[in-house]
């Protein structure tokens, strides 16, 4: 038997240094593509005929980026743009969890983000979100997704994930709803993904039991220990990545499977700083070897994700690829190959997108999806200075209410109270405190009040459907008339964010895609945020990251006061906390 | 919300130490079960109450074992009589690739040992044999798989793998059925099993490319460290279990993902030193550190079986565990349960098995399979004295015949040559020269005949029908009449091993499940293969492993000369080697 002639390869990658996922060495090697697969890595010079050349000299080879946990409504951006802004950076695969959209529009909405990111070289894969909405009964949502729903969402194509499950209280009191959705994910054998902040022993047993395995959230290094040794699959995002915590992890006998991952990221971030390719510098910087950081960048979360195509440059695998300038440390993607075509070179993505069909709504000649159910998510009254009017059914007189207190390092928000004077059935707060707002916007009349503290603003507000999780709209502000201007700019944009210094708008970021994601190129919106951050700054809104701090006040499963469009809540009671206090 | 009234647990394993597959760590747990499922894994004490109690002081726990690759058939034992020994050492889940009784009785085969392996309590998953026959074309098996054969079986539920591709050589040369066969197992998304030794550079680089990634062969220690650099997951078996091979992949920046495998391990072998349970001890002797050795039973294999419900110590997972006394490094099985039940204790199976129904070919109550296919697999005519005359169509005289010339050492075998002389058609080789005969045993003509050198042999004779892989009928003695005793002995036995001295059986292991297996219990088969074993060398067939020896003289894809029912086999060139030489 003889060797047949072989088939010409597409691409010849020539002159670089691999370096292995598996054992972490580098070596010379020229790495040839046939078609979306990598068909040689052979000794430097060795035969094998190409089409096309791509020069590494003085490059590394390493395998596309995998994130095993993140939500692309973090970055503002529609799947489309996030690829196209991503794979510039080396990320190659994502495992997506919508929970923002599906809050906002249900299943329709899973199946036009999944359709919109189909069109993309990048691999999207999804999560079905759980926790939808994130506390049953104490908020209302624009969609709420049954166990029946999600079963019938985790067959679609795509789908492989139960998104994280965050209301781990209610799992670990084996609330029935909750039991229902995890088992009716596990029947079908799709990934479980969670969410567990400092979960532990006989708790974290009970959570890990109905068979959520990964967490992705901060812990103290203690419990990050804990979680690993208990064959729970630590998922790293960059507040995680503590030097004292990789300290932790190196000292074990071995180190556990380790996946880096991204969660949140906006894109202003990701265009300043990066996307997975930022956290793998992250993590060298926290004294992981960069072997270590390569293999939770690649191999594991592709074995998360069950995708054995992938996570290492090896003939026969998936033609995933970055080759990066400089040393491992640096992880600087200079050029990109997802599934055997160059996407990016020099941090640009480098084919077509269709982004105007998506701005417009319309269905264009190559198929871009149209906005579909994301179209006109505002469901609202037009917004005035009237519809400030904190209403009470209290007789005139000073009395004493709930007030949320805020602060300017973390999302931690605790409960306060202020006495403010009450007038013919109104609360006289203009000149008192501000005064944050959650509308309903999906047709419902929930409408709740609560004075703001902790915060030394000038004239102004900011209103914003982008609210987690049920994605009200939500309004703070110093003045009815202000707390108007914002929100009308808001409703006018069909959703987003606008920051008014006096009564004036200063800063606006349209989020007409389900009033959470911009139609626009990332850095038209990386440039908006930026803005609105500056705006948010100068009105007096201290904070490393103002608008998640804004953002986040709504987070009803986030301690420890939060605000809904049905009540203050008591977050670590799950119940509502009365506006107006006893006595 | 308030955490609902407990549902009690079936089993509560106290008093342990669980060892973390993830981290290495041994910390005190108790593990409580339920149902097929580890309900809980608490602090010592903790509530939970739990209808059964389990004493684990003084032990470790750890995850049931998975091997990653191995044949049952090489136990000589049936997939149920198979479970019960090895279950008792601590292995859990199988991934058995049914080459042998495959070549010998095809598809059907393939379904009885499904249907075998389902009622035991060990997983038993399974890999399409790749290479039936072993060699196209230069041998007849009793049966031929197609492509498209094989694709059918890997639809059937528990079919999960492309068995190793053995015949590396095709698949480097792109041969086109070979081609065939591995891109229809990929289509399917099937795990594609290697088989590879030693093989490196850009021949490595186009077997993977077809898909191929893993090897569990031996190679030189080079070669490991390339194979697993290229993102070939390397799996372990004794042999490969070199100190300086693990001094290598230590020395690393860090250590690939590994598999420790069994391949193939004879009931008298498991018995004596152990299943996967001694491999583990083996790699700890090589130098392999404990947590890395168990992370290489358990979880690495684990993921590359693609079983997400096992291979580590934690809630939510299967409740497949060992308990071991001593330390980790003894690797000593004391309990072991599967899928949430005790099915093995002090070394012995706990569980009822109908080994009568298999026995007998009957179908029992308990829904054992009868043999089926593997009933009466020997197509052979009464085997006589007059069977062993080597006729050939040459003139009276001294003709040089090619010879295979064995050694003491390992399989390898060499052409030689010896002058014999011709009268009246017939080789008369008595007295000059041992003979080895292969007759193909599927109701097929094929008959061979060649001097074998390499052995000071007392007169006697060996017969098999366990004779890799087309398993035909081997015969190997000093005289016609030693010759035909020992086959008429295999022929009486539907199939086996049987060694006489004179003209004697001096030992027989009847192997009448398709020639190639024993219904009978794992001790009794052990005696009788050592009575074999001792059989071969007091007959003076020197060898570690004197079986081994013989039944690889028809393995036509190792070399160097090979016999099969259709020819001397030239096994480095891929053809057919004249019996009688040249000149």
């Amino acid at each position: 038997m003889h060797s047949t002639t072989e088939q010409p390869h597409d691409i010849r990658i020539s002159g670089g240094r691999v370096v292995s996922a598996f054992t972490g060495e580098e070596f010379a090697a020229d790495v040839l593509l046939r078609g979306d697969t990598i068909s040689g890595v052979l000794p430097p010079g060795a035969p094998g005929a190409a089409r096309d050349h791509v020069d590494a000299t003085g490059m590394l080879v390493v395998p596309g980026f995998v994130d095993a946990h993140m939500h692309i409504e973090s970055s503002f951006l529609t799947p489309q743009t996030f690829a196209a802004l991503t794979l510039a950076r080396g990320t190659t695969t994502v495992l997506a969890d919508p929970h923002e959209i599906v809050n906002v529009a249900g299943a329709r909405a899973m199946r036009w983000m999944i359709e919109a990111g189909r069109g993309t070289p990048q691999t999207q894969l999804w999560g079905v979100p759980s926790c939808v909405p994130a506390l049953e009964g104490l908020e209302h949502a624009g969609a709420s997704l049954s166990a029946d729903d999600i079963a019938e969402l985790l067959r679609l194509p795509g789908v492989i994930a139960l998104g994280e499950v965050m209301d781990y209280r209610a799992v670990v009191a084996d609330d029935p709803r909750m039991r229902g959705i995890v088992a009716a994910a596990r029947d079908q054998g799709v990934i479980l993904d969670g969410h567990c902040p400092n979960l532990s022993g006989a708790e974290l047993s009970a959570y890990m039991a109905t068979g959520v395995d990964s967490d992705h959230t901060k812990n103290r290094t203690e419990v990050v220990l804990e979680k690993a040794r208990m064959g729970m699959l630590m998922m790293l995002q960059e507040k995680c990545l503590l030097p004292e915590t990789v300290e932790a992890l190196l000292a074990l006998p071995q180190l556990p499977p380790l996946c880096l991952v991204t969660d949140d990221l906006a894109a202003d971030h990701i265009l300043g700083a990066g996307h997975l390719d930022h956290i793998a510098r992250v993590a060298v910087r926290a004294g992981l070897p960069a072997a270590a950081v390569l293999r939770a960048l690649t191999w594991t979360p592709a074995q998360r994700l069950r995708l054995y195509d992938r996570g290492v440059v090896a003939p026969g695998k998936r033609a995933d690829l970055v080759l990066l300038r400089g040393e491992l440390v640096d992880f600087d993607p200079a050029v990109v190959f997802a599934g055997g075509r160059e996407v990016a070179r020099e941090g640009a993505a480098m084919y077509g997108t269709d982004e105007a069909a998506v701005r417009t709504g319309k269905e264009a000649s190559t198929g871009a999806p149209d906005l579909g159910p994301l179209a006109d998510t505002l469901a609202v009254e037009p917004q005035t200075a009237d519809s400030f009017r904190w209403r009470v059914d209290l007789p005139d007189g000073t009395h004493r209410f709930r007030a949320m207190r805020v602060n300017s390092r973390d999302t931690y928000t605790e409960a306060a109270e202020i006495e403010l004077p009450v007038r013919a059935g109104e609360v006289a707060w203009e000149g008192r405190t501000a005064l944050v707002r959650v509308r309903n916007r999906y047709g419902r009349s929930g409408t709740v009040f609560a004075p703001l503290l902790g915060r030394t603003l000038t004239p102004g507000a900011v209103a914003t459907t982008y609210a987690h999780d049920s994605h009200n709209l939500l309004t703070v502000g110093t003045s009815r008339a202000a707390m108007a201007a914002a929100a009308a700019a808001v409703v006018e944009d069909g959703g987003g964010v606008a920051v008014v210094h006096g009564e004036e708008v200063a800063a606006r970021l349209p989020l007409p895609v389900g009033g959470v994601m911009s139609p626009d190129p990332a850095a038209e919106v990386a440039r908006r945020s930026r803005v609105v951050r500056d705006a948010l700054t100068g009105w007096g809104w201290e904070h490393l990251n103002p608008f998640m701090s804004v953002s986040t006040l709504t987070l009803a499963v986030s301690p420890s006061l939060k605000i809904t469009d049905l009540s203050l809540v008591d977050v670590v009671r799950r119940e509502p906390s009365g506006a107006t206090t006893a006595g």
